[in-house]
């Protein structure tokens, strides 16, 4: 059996049931399971030197579409249905598996530079960001996403392709690869579709990612259409349940809130990909928080972010809400990395396995350089969390650990050759521009 | 004369007037400023290769109080009065001259490491901030900031520190150190010191630093006890000018948006601040810009950012007033770089001299990374901007450049010893904490 000891942080921030910060504590992690926290004095095969670094769960990003940084930058500033019609879906549909498997890769060198360990991924090609996922260790839990179109024809087809990267994900029998079953949205899936899906995920005891109520269009559609509102539609066709993961959810009224939390659903916020397409609003985290639903943090894709930054995320997700709010304590540091982290790992069902410093839970942990000048000072115990939040850049991320293997040490990539991704990535998106 | 040839750079933003971006181009420099932009043959004392990298002028804070980087992540979510008088006032009493020095200078590692070659502060013991600055070789637009609460005796004491800050400027005789007056705010000085500091300003050809309009209760505390509004005041009693550089202008109408155009007054833009405080509401600035007036982009002071990372404040910029104005086009990436180089610049009537990369200016330059996955595609010449705004974290800065000399390369600070700032300024604060 391993063991890994990852000894002397400055501060570990344990984000278990009582939120407790320790000072000088250390982690014993064996075979990928964590077995101490706090004042450790046993040694182990192998011992990371956490000193002038504070430790942390690993982060959970709970909404993201991994391939899509290879669109990066490629269109900004734009109306969202010009963005999508002129820009991304012409360039979409010249997509290869072997494309979205470099943008994969290059997406989980981000992902592991900037701290996250787990990733909730909807999108094309999967079986190729699995394989990606596979080789670079990350946690990953992916769909492929069905769009119907409201044409059973094409239904059909779609629900194949579920079945068959559901069959990948079972062959590679990776425990750190998740099968999700993503049906794309209301507005692009027939009833028929996201009740298989839903029948489906049940079976699976999968996950059921989805995209909710983003923008206000998509609302007033529904009510033209089927004379109600989305996720009174959602309930209506029977497709809410407990193992729904819906993203977004910014424009919501108080009963679908409340129809939500009945049925469980967990919701993934992404408040700076709704602030870039300017979806308007800002999603009503005070009132999810009250109705008890469970609430993760995701960047998006890479083109509507434009990273895939969960520190970034955090700090402008604790701005928004005080900003539209005027209320500066509407929403605090300590609740923030609670999305990112415990409450992330609740929103995915999976959090008695992730999300915390916890003897039994997988050791998926990060530690972040507090000797950096944007990190200090730091004035004790009650603050870490604050810093974490409010101060660290991504680069202040030295080190990320998932099931006990070390992905990056001192800003090092383990897993992968980050010279390599870079270039391959950018000389297929060079020829994706002259197809 | 002392040469700098910085070479072979991927891209080269110029920020010139067409703001032409230029591929695998170079910059020479000769005793600090800008002779040659573009493909150039010859050599220099000193090469730098920029292969892989972003060339773009150094970026402008244009308000900032830096040593409160002592006070970063003390107080957060709090409501704005709480945080001041229960916990940032108490601690600013105690506060001597060396640890605003200590905290200048670890303002001063997080600013390079995070590009920021110049910035504008208003604070006290301003003496050792300008010691920090001197040493350091920043870009200093300094103000001590007098504040009299409108007793005339409190009033001539800090006219004198003014005069004394102002003296002590002088004397260092530092090219890079501009002397600027910073009355506080009008809800702090009187009609008389601001008067004072207008005529004092304006003969010393000083910028005119102040806080304007900041909350809410301001404009309201103005209407209550003078029937006016906030701009209206400041007109009335004659210190609006050209030289006024005003910080945060979030609760304005249209007429006093009228009023600092017509008398020429500059901006500066804190979106992180106002939003962190929840000052509500958020800066006209689609309004700012059709009047003409010069707007520079601050983080405000570290303590209540938490950062003085200007890319953090660019991407957040961009995005408050997407999501705020329900239009993802009413600022573009483009406008963003703009308010952080040249248009921070003209705020701070410095367009001479910064604020682009062309010939005749002060060599301040940076170098971004874009070997790094985060940055990764470039799709073009179009979208380089945009990945400076959206995709940078501030640990991608690499190299910093200020008068033609290297402040940072390749991530390593040239003129400060990192962690002898920050154990000295960790162990003053915890001795300050103790007090």
């Amino acid at each position: 059996m391993a063991t890994l000891l990852i000894k002397n942080c400055d501060w570990l921030v344990t984000q278990n049931q009582a939120r407790e910060v320790m000072r000088d504590a250390s982690v014993l992690v064996e075979n990928g399971i964590i077995r101490e926290v706090g004042r450790i004095g046993s040694s182990a095969d192998k011992t990371i030197d956490a000193k002038g670094k504070i430790a942390l769960p690993g982060l959970i990003n709970a909404h993201t579409h991994l391939s899509m940084t290879l669109f990066r930058g490629f269109a900004d500033d734009m109306l969202l249905q010009n963005w999508l019609q002129k820009k991304i879906w012409p360039l979409e549909a010249k997509l290869t598996g072997d494309d979205c498997y470099y943008g994969a890769l290059l997406g989980c060198a981000e992902m592991i530079r900037s701290g996250t360990t787990s990733f909730v991924d909807m999108y094309f090609h999967m079986e190729r960001v699995a394989d990606a996922v596979d080789e670079v260790g990350l946690r990953g839990f992916l769909s492929y996403a069905p769009i119907d179109l409201f044409d059973p024809a094409k239904g059909k087809l779609e629900k194949e392709r579920v079945i068959k990267f559901h069959d990948y994900v079972e062959k590679l029998a990776n425990p750190r690869i998740k099968f999700v079953v993503g049906p794309h949205a209301p507005y692009t899936c027939s009833a028929d579709m996201l009740q298989w899906a839903k029948d489906y995920a049940e079976k699976q005891q999968a996950i059921l990612h989805i995209h909710v109520a983003e923008t206000r269009r998509e609302q007033a559609d529904m009510m033209k259409h089927n004379g109600m509102r989305v996720v009174e539609y959602l309930d209506k066709i029977g497709v809410l349940s407990r193992n729904m993961l819906a993203a977004h959810c910014v424009w919501l009224t108080k009963s679908e809130i409340q129809l939500l939390a009945k049925a469980g659903v967990s919701v993934a916020h992404c408040p700076v990909s709704n602030m870039k397409l300017a979806s308007g609003g800002v999603a009503p985290l005070p009132e999810m928080f009250e109705s008890g639903i469970a609430i993760g943090l995701g960047t998006d894709g890479a083109a509507s972010n434009n990273s895939l930054d969960m520190f970034d995320t955090m700090k402008m997700c604790a701005l928004i809400h005080k900003a539209y709010r005027w209320d500066p304590t509407i929403l605090n540091a300590q609740r923030v990395l609670d999305l990112a982290t415990i409450e992330g790992a609740r929103a995915v069902r999976a959090e008695d396995e992730l999300g915390s410093l916890e003897i039994g839970k997988r050791a998926d942990v990060i530690l972040v350089d507090c000797n950096t000048p944007n990190m200090r000072p730091i004035h004790g115990v009650g603050t870490v969390v604050s810093d974490l939040v409010y101060s660290v850049s991504s680069g202040n991320v030295d080190t990320t650990i998932v099931d006990g293997k070390v992905l990056m040490l001192n800003r090092e990539l383990k897993t992968l050759d980050l010279h390599g991704v870079i270039s391959a990535t950018q000389e297929r998106v060079d020829k994706l521009l002259r197809k």
